[in-house]
Parts: structure tokens; sequence; C-alpha cells
């Protein structure tokens, strides 16, 4: 019913106009399966014009990766649909065959370019190209990218979205989560680039090194530190402001927004001057002044009404638009005149000139003064007390502002696109700017969290982890007083049984160990006292239980699965944190499968581990094991009830105080008394401890 | 920097333009705390001017409602932000005091009406008035809301937030879900409402056998059931069309559809008359021919361009929009004789009159004729090829043209607003259809998923609950081949402990019985060849185990917070699902909590429970009493392994095959061979089944 020409189809993946982006990446993934099952893709953010190239094993990497990035959209072949359907959760566009067909063509056009040998995409290019033709489509005109760049695996540890959930490193279905603790960023590309690092931990000694020294440069000199933090106060979304540039969506806001952003550059090199170390990070920044000065030499300071009013572009640009808002501008003197002039001619002195949007300027004249209207004036409108006229001369002089209104709009608008055009030859260099602050925004930040928090620079080591008084980072800002602990582990002793109490604080503490070996990956400071760190190559997590009844995966098997996993790729440099394994299943199978890869993992992976259990009967494994040992969670018996220390140190817990837990949890008393009736009798007789003694 | 008038605040809970909201509700909501502790709320739904005024007994009743139900958005004085920001995830937004001062007069303004009385509401103006004030201010004009009405807590049953979760109510976090079953409605409204269907169960008989009866008339006419959907094809969103047509933000094609719906109307009363029970469903409608023909009279039936263009109103509607639309499109033939009259003049052949943005009109000379132009031609551009002139003559012209596009922009735009007004009127007779209709949706989908699927009509009983070959509704849509399970229960034989191998379907069979009764209590068929089903007060579910870190709660706590919440609430009337209880916290301590939780909710709770758990240790409660029955899934044991036959019948689960899963799931095979050696080890020797025994 309704015909409209199609300007631009808005998917997810495409929306540039910023209001409604978060301050999020917003990527865009084309998906592509060669014929050998290799899995091609190609990741593109159309707000940012970042473009990554990477390559999958196996489906279930891939959908892994799907669900733990920041991908609103996913396009693929119609024959990958069905696979994909019911597991990724994000909106899915299928594509017809020619989408895959003269692929490398498109990438050249899109890019203007002879040849894309260079990008070194091999079978690469179908997803690629079908990602650019899809752009091409959905926004009506040529996609804007920059130059593909590969995720290299080597360089980042691998976060599993399970581990990603279980640590709460980013936002998500948990509420509080690192990502939110550590963002103390000044600009939305550093808070972008803030959950990127997150979610990349390096993995090469000399990168974090590189960033830890940054940050303690700007730790030792905290009055600099808090000079650049306001300097980027005053940065705006570069990334964002670029990209609308390119797409010709750009809005006058976004040009002043540019120019005052290039403003805080020099003031920012000459603080960093001052100091050789941080001084390197504007070494290669190009020169915008030129731009700066486009922009203040075309565009009034500030922005007052639309595009085309004529209040944007200075007086001085253009002599045509100037004299046609001279024309719109002084109209109103004019009319004044002309009613003037009317009143005496035709001596009504209640004569009045106006305007309104329907019928256009007109000579009002009061009901009673009516008889003296001249021949000459045609009748416009009755109104109760009043009769509107118009004559040829006003006519004309109408016909003439709204003429100079269309020109002023056209001009305008016309001498606004030029400034654009002549700022997108610059995109290469401003994205370099745009990269350049998104770091000094991160390594600010860090310094100003470990300085705010009280983090310590981690030292790298070669397979020995010594935390003193670590706390949690996340769980230490919502509570009032946090027990700090202290871990050590080294190549031999290399696995921890901790047994305790409910809420005593288990899974805090094995938690804590993970996010702070994280963190000094991440080059930022860790919550500790002093924090020396082997550089893993993976966090491996398990924990919780959760069945996912439509997949047919039950509690256990979702379980079984987590732990398969972590066995088949963790290598001696990992870390394992389980809490909790043999749960889903009754209690004999569960402590012998735990108790069995307790020993695998010891044995054959030799991974540094810290396991969290309910099965106390796994604490013989430290009589079994020289590298294993036995920790618990301090608790005190008082008259009143059982203490909970938080402190973390090596034995058996005695107790699970599981029924103590039940009647807080608000069970009603004769629940509790019957349930520690029971207790007392199953307890009593029970010999399972005795047994696993023997194994 | 950028100085811009506010036309209007976009807050994610008031969006009104279709494209950005999905099919679904889009609440705000207000919360005010009175002085004596109770919390009244206001919920407001932009889109489609829905009022529901709701109180809660206390903070956590009213989260679990925000994070249950579809609210976009939460307002509240600064005062209640602390205890609300942690706990809900929506926007929330700050009000300042004076939000909450005069908020009688603010919602006597926004109702244009004396007095509020009538609305009974209690302390529940605050948050009203402060929401009517924030609307205003957001939209920056008066909010059009509709009559505001209470939701009725006794009419329907209450879901907390786990229930729904467990049971997969709606999408959410887990995939497949009993809305995505049931939606095959044909409208954007009807879906909406069978979203609130299934989270409102009905706990009125009466009011579930008319809803039965509804379904049973179509099913009973499939070709009349057939015809009505294929009627409601033609059914757009009204509820969103008349909300936007009170906003003043209506476009054409909005009118458009609603003459389209409009149409729907008489072949639908027409096809329902011929059935008694049917035509009552189109009984209280008012006839609205009124507004289709004024649309019709008034507009296109084909909408092209943009309003303003002069192709939306019809011819004859206006005589001045005629006149200058007929001078606007006109004008290019004027120009052709103007062009043949200068050519004519000057003897010039190549000379051509065109039109450029910034220029206007212009006449054109190729630079070999240029010494022919005459002397009145200005000069206005230079091309390479050709010179551009104006004369007095074009340059009125011109004058002309552009006043008149300018009039025909202004006329039209006033005769469709005026146009929107008349049918503004009709805005609560608009409000029946959209209601009538999506009522009929819902019927006809309920009707026709029943006949796709081979659901069953419910029989309503005093206690008995009694289903023959029951299924999952969701599961087996997503599984080659479901084995189908009968259950019966009464007032006396009323629990049942459900032990089983992992993977064999306990969760499966309990969460069935949940949904089968659910769906009758929501007045659609069952999936079940028989099923006669007592009208449950609520449906609690304890399944899963989840710790919250940042909340201090651990697993077990969690767990017992739930059961806790369970025990409290349930009555005689109730259905309890659990699936595993006790399971966070050490074996012995675990098994005497659930064993004394289940004797409880057996002998004081007496509602209908079914139990699933790995402690085969329970399966002694079913000695001890006469209500309490062991269920078991029936598997089969082959020289290839074990087959899981998904069939529960009578008896105790012998064994868990836990190991055998964690083989499925892909351990190493060392060490599913170390377990089960440990296996044997533990359970030869083991003896806590027989001291449960003597309990």
């Amino acid at each position: 019913i309704v015909k409209r020409e199609v300007t631009r189809v808005i998917t997810p993946g495409t929306i540039i106009e910023d209001e409604l982006l978060s301050t999020s990446n917003n990527y865009m993934m084309s998906v592509y399966e060669s014929k050998s099952g290799e899995i091609y893709t190609v990741l593109a953010d159309t707000s940012t014009g970042d473009v990554v190239v990477k390559a999958f094993d196996s489906l279930d990497d891939l959908i892994d990766f799907v669900n733990t990035h920041e991908i609103t959209q996913v396009i693929c072949p119609e024959s990958m649909y069905p696979q994909l359907r019911d597991k990724i959760k994000v909106f899915i566009d299928r594509l017809d065959d020619w989408y895959y067909t003269n692929t490398i063509d498109a990438i050249k056009e899109a890019y203007n370019v002879f040849s894309i040998d260079h990008f070194e995409l091999g079978d690469a290019h179908y997803p690629f190209g079908a990602l650019v033709k899809y752009l091409n489509y959905t926004i009506n005109k040529q996609a804007k990218l920059r130059f593909p760049r590969t995720l290299d695996e080597s360089k980042y540890m691998i976060l599993d979205s399970t581990t990603i959930e279980n640590l709460s490193l980013v936002p998500g279905e948990r509420g509080k989560n690192l990502y939110d603790v550590l963002n103390k960023t000044k600009t939305p590309m550093g808070s972008r680039l803030l959950k990127w690092v997150i979610l990349h931990p390096l993995k090469d000694r000399r990168e974090i090194e590189k960033r830890l020294d940054m940050v303690s440069a700007f730790l030792e000199d905290k009055l600099l530190m808090n000079e650049v933090r306001e300097y980027l106060d005053g940065v705006y979304d570069l990334e964002r402001i670029i990209n609308r540039i390119q797409y010709d969506s750009a809005k006058p806001k976004d040009l002043i927004s540019l120019r005052l952003t290039l403003e805080v550059i020099e003031p920012l090199r000459d603080a960093l001057a001052s100091n050789d170390e941080l001084s390197k990070l504007l070494e290669d920044l190009p020169d915008l002044s030129v731009v700066k000065e486009k922009i203040q030499s075309a565009m009034y300071d500030e922005i007052e009404g639309e595009l085309g009013e004529g209040k944007i572009i200075k007086e001085g640009v253009s002599k045509e638009l100037d004299e046609y808002r001279e024309l719109l501008y002084h109209s109103n003197e004019k009319l004044k005149d002309f009613e003037e002039i009317e009143r005496a001619k035709t001596g009504i002195q209640k004569l009045k000139v106006g305007f309104n949007n329907v019928f256009g300027y007109y000579i009002e004249i009061p009901k009673g003064q009516v008889k003296n209207a001249p021949e000459h004036y045609t009748r416009l409108q009755t109104l109760v007390n009043a009769e509107r006229y118009t004559t040829p001369e006003l006519k004309e002089f109408e016909n003439k502002i709204m003429a100079a209104k269309q020109k002023v709009e056209a001009l305008e608008k016309a001498l606004f696109e030029n400034l654009c055009n002549e700022i997108k030859v610059y995109t290469e260099q401003l994205q370099k700017v745009a990269e350049t602050l998104s770091w000094i925004d991160i390594y600010t930040t860090f310094a100003y969290v470990s300085s705010l928090y009280g983090y310590a620079r981690p030292v790298l080591s070669d397979g020995e982890l010594e935390i003193l008084q670590g706390r949690h980072p996340v769980v230490e800002r919502f509570v009032d007083s946090f027990v700090p602990n202290d871990t050590y582990m080294d190549n031999r002793l290399r696995m921890f049984i901790l047994t305790g109490p409910n809420m005593s604080g288990k899974s805090t503490y094995i938690r804590q160990v993970g996010l702070i070996a994280l963190m000094a990956q991440i080059g930022c400071f860790v919550p500790a006292s002093f924090a020396k760190i082997p550089v893993f190559d993976r966090i491996f997590t398990r924990m919780g239980a959760r069945d996912d009844i439509s997949t047919g995966k039950s509690t256990f098997l979702t379980e079984m699965s987590e732990v398969a996993l972590i066995l088949s790729k963790a290598t001696e440099r990992s870390l394992v944190l389980l809490d909790e394994v043999g749960r889903g299943t009754s209690t004999f199978d569960g402590i012998s499968i735990a108790w069995s890869m307790s020993e695998y993992i010891y044995n054959e992976v030799k991974c540094k581990t810290l396991f969290a259990t309910h099965f106390t009967e796994l604490t013989e494994l430290a009589n079994a094991y020289d590298g294993i040992k036995n920790l618990t969670v301090d608790v005190k018996e008082t008259a009143d009830g059982v203490i909970f220390l938080h402190r973390v140190i090596e034995g058996v817990a005695d107790r699970s105080y599981g029924i103590e837990v039940a009647a807080i949890a608000g069970l009603p008393q004769s629940i509790v008394d019957r349930a520690r009736e029971i207790l007392n009798i199953i307890v009593e007789k029970s010999d399972i401890e005795k047994k696993v003694g023997i194994l």
C-alpha cells in the first residue's frame, strides 16, 4: 500500500545515528563455511568502520565467539541458517547465493583498490564480499570500511563465554562486573576499548609490561594524570563522528565536536612533553590543525537552529548566502514600511500586515473599517472581527521571501557538505587520533583506578603465583569490609581442594585469584598488596549448575561438557577454577568422577587448579599427592551461632552448616529441627569417608 | 555548545514510533512508597495509552514484578533509588520532589476532568501524578492516556520470576519457550495480548470455561477459523495507530492502515454471524464506518511521496490546494513555452532552461553562442562549456513556483491534521475495536494451534489431576519423537518422588505437568489425549542452581530462599515442582533438609508436589506416607549401553548412570575408567540407604 523509495534499510548492525547506539561496539558478522569445513568470518562495525577477519575450526567455537562478543547481527548463506538459528541469540539474516559470487570485485570496489592480495584473506573473501554487498544494499551507498585486521589469536588469551560470565567480566545477566568497576574512562571510545581490553588479556609478557609501564608512569605523576584526564573530558566520540562524515550523515554539531576534540591535542602534547615515557604516546600523532581551522573559519562556534536556517555557516564564507540571508532577515523591516504606507494610503490606522502558514502574507482590516478597503485589495480570509486581504505587491513580496528562504537552505546545505568532503580526506589521520586518545584514556583510567582502590603493580613470573592480601575487585566494592587472603602456588604445589561451610566465601576466593591474574594480563594493577603472576595461556572456569531443557542437555551433561572442554584445552600454563563438580548426579557417581578428574588434572594436565567442593571425601587427595593441598575457610562457633571469618587457611572443613543456612533463609523452624534430627542419625553411622581413605 | 530547543526527550519508555518498538508492550512504571511503607505504582504504555494501577506489599514483590513484566523504564523519587538501583535491570530515572506535589491536579488536567475520585487511586495519585508530569515533560505535550485500570490480583494466578524462567514461558535467556510455540497470532496486538495471557493464568473457573468455549467453537468450524484468520491478516496495529493519532504524530500511512483495518470488520461480522456462540464476540462493537469514509473521501488510496508534496490529499477536498497543485505541476509546460520563446527571440537553438538547487532556474547557453546572449540576461554561473543566466521574468516565475510549493506543503499538512483531529473523537470506540480484534486473534490462534499440534480440551476438576498421554509443549516441538506420559494425582495421592538416571527426562516430566496446568488455566487446549486439571491458585518451581556472588548469596542460600518462599506461600490448591533440592551443600545436610522439607509439604501444606532428586534415600518417604509415591524413568541396559526409554513408571532408580553421561560428554577414557573403579569401592561398602530406612 505504502510506496516509498528505499533510502536506507535499518538492520541491527547498520545503525549509525549516535542516539541509537550505546557506547559499545556494534559489530555485524558475516559467516561462511568453506568446502573443507573451515569457517571464515568477517566482522564490521559500521559505526566506526572497523573490520576484523577471523577463522574458526568449528561451529561451536564460532557460536561461543558470537555469544561472547558484541555482535548485533549475523549474516550467513541460507544453507548455514539451520545450524545457527537456535544457538545464536542475535538477529540472523540469510543471504541469497549471489551475495557470494564476484566477492573479490566487491571488496576491490569498496576499498577502491586494484588488488586485495595484501589483505591475505584466503577464503575469507567470500564472507567479506557478501558483507560488502549487504552493506551496500542496506545503507544504499558504498560501505566505508577501514582496512581489515586479523584477530591475532596468539597474542590474546581466549576467554570462553562460560568464563566471561562466571567471572562477571562485563555487563550481562549478573549486575556487578569488572568492567563497571574499572570503567572510569572519560570518553566513549575509551569505554569501548576498555571492554575490548578486558575480553582480550595479553599473552605476551613484553606487551603486558609495556602497558604496565604506562600505567606506572601516570601513577608516578598524579598531577599529570589528573590534568590529562581533564583534557579527555573535552574529547568527543571521534570514531563515530569520522564515520558519520564518511557516510555523509554528519550534522553540524559533529563538526563542532570534532573541532573541540582537536583543540585538546596541543595542550595534551604540551602536558605529556614533561615525561619521557609518556611523551612517546603522542609521537606518531599527525598534525590536524588544518582540519580544525577549516571548521573554525567556515562555521559559527555555537549552533543555533537546524542546518539550512542560515545560522550555521559564518558570514563571509559565501557572498551569495550572505545576500539571501540579508534579504530574509530584513524582510520584517520592509514589511513594517509597507504597513506604514498602506495605513497612510487607506487612512485605516488599525490596518496590520501579518503572516500565516496557509495563506501566507496578508493585510488585516478590522470589521468596522472594511468599507474603507481599497478596490485592489483581494479578499483572502474572513475572521470574526476582521477581514484579510492581499495585493499584487504583497504577493510579489511574499514570493521573493519564500524564494530567498529556499536559497538560503540550499546554499547552506551545499556549503556544509563541501566542508565535510574536505574533511573526509583526513579520515586515516583522524582515525589515528581516535586510537591514540582511546589508549591514553585506558592508561590514565588504570592509573586512576589503581590509586583510588589501592591496587599494586603485578610482577610477572615464570611459574610462581604469589598473591599477598588479595581481594576480589568487584565484591570488595559492594561490601563494608572485605577480608583479604593470600595465595601461593608454583609448578609443584599446583592444586587446592577448598572445602568450607556454605556462604563462607569459597566462590569469592577462587574467582578472586582468576580476576587478579586476568587484571595483570590486561596491563592493569591488581587488588593485592603484592602479586607475582605467571602469564597464563588461558583461564577456565566451571561453576554453577543449570540445565537447558530445550536442547536436551541435562544439568549434569552441561557440567560434564564443560569439564571435558577444560580437560581437552588446558595446558600446564593454564589456570583452572572449579566450583563444585559432580553435583548434578547421585552422590557416589559425583564423588567418583570428581576424584578421577582431579587426579587427571594433577597428573596429566599439570595446570594450576583451585577446586571448591562440598565433597569432603576429596580432601583425601592431599594425602595421596604431594602437590595437592587442602584449604578451608575459617569459622568461629559461638554461643549465638556461627561467625564466618572469610579467612582461607590450610585444612579441611569439619561441617557444612547447611542447616544453619536453611534457617537463615527462612525455612520454618519445624523443618530445621527435623533436619537436625535426621542429620544426627545419618552422620553418626556413615562411613563413606573412612572408605575413600583406602583409595 | 549545541543549543537546541527541546521538542521531545526520548527515554526508553516514551518511544512511540513504530519502527523502534517490538510488537511487545512498552510500560513505564512510576513507583512511590507511602509513609506507611506500602508501595504504590502506576504503569503506562505510551504507545497504546494503557494505564494500570497496582500496589505492592513489599519491595521484593515490586522488584519481582518489574523483572517479570515488560517494563522498559522505572521512575521513582530520589529517596527510593538506592533500594532499586541494584535489583532492577531496567533504566531508572530519579525525579525531584516537586514531581510529587500537586499530583491530583496533574491527573485532572491529563484527563481533563474535574474530579478523579472515581479512579479510586488512594495514595497512588502520587506516582500517577508524577508519571503524568514526567510524560508531559519528556514528550513535551499533554500525555494521552486511557482511564486507569487496576490489576485484579484475585482474578489471576501470580507467577514469580523464577517460575516464569524455569517453565520458559516467554522469550528470555533460554531460547525455546511456550510463547513462541503458541504464537501463531496474526496481529501485533494479538501477540502482545498472548504474552499477557500466558503471564496471567486465570483462577476463576467460569472465566476459563468461557475462553475454552470460544476456542472450541472455532475448532468445531475450521473453515470459519481459517476465514477469520485470513481477515486478521489485514489488521494493522490499531493500538499504536490510535496512540499516534492522539499524540499528533500519525503519518498518512497510519490512516491508510486504519482504514484498511476498519474495512475488515464488516466481512468479519458477516462470517461470524453464522455461529451463535462466536457472533457474540462482535456484539458490542461500535460502528465506525464514518471514520472509514472520512479517510476514504479525503485521502488517496495509495501513498506516494511525503506529506506536503501534494500527493496525499485527494483532488476536490480543497479548492485552494488544487489550485496551487495545478500551478506547481504545470510549471514544466510553462517553462517549455518560455524556453521556446527565448530560443525564438535570441535565435540560439541550443538555449536550454533548467533548474539547480543552489541557483534556482536558469537559461543555459553553450560557450560558442554566448556572444548572442541578449543584454538583459544576467550571468549566474560559468560552466566549462556553457554560461548560465537569469532574467527578471524567469526570476519572477521562480518566485511564484517556490511560493506555490510552500503553500501546497502547508495546506496539505493542515488538511491532514484536521482529518486526524476529526478521527481523535472516536478514540474510545477505536480502542474497543482494537481490543475485540486482539481477543479474536487469541481465540483463533488457540484453536489453530490446538488443531495443528493435537491438543485436547482440558476438563476442570475439584482436586483430581489426571493427564493421559501428556507431552511437554515446547520440547515436543524440537525433538523427532516425544514419549508421552500419564500423570494421576488427587487430594490423597499428592506427592511424587521422582528418581532416575541423568538425561532420562525427569526435568521434562515435571515441567510438562506444570505447563499443561498453566495452559489449561489460560484457556488453551493442552498437549495430552485427555486432561483433568484442578484450578491451581499458584504454580511454584525450584530448579537449577546458581550463585550471585555480588549480592553475597551463595548457591545454597539462593536455593533455600526459594524453598522458603514456596513453603510460606503455597496452599493446598497450589502445584509445587522441585527439581533437586539440597545439592548446594554437603550430602548429609542436603538429604536431611530435603527429607524434612518433603515431610512438611506433605503434612502441612498438602499441595500437589513433584520432586525430582538424585537422593535415592528420599524414596524411603513413600514407605512412611500413604500419599507419597515413587516414580522413576525406565531404562533398558543393552550390550551396547543404556537406552533411555523416557517412560515414567512407578518405582525407584537403581542407578544414576552419571559415569555413562560423563563418557558421553567427552571426558577422557582414563578418567571414566578410574571413576568406575572408585565407584565400585565406595558403593559396595556404603550403607546410608539402610540407615535412612529407620527414620
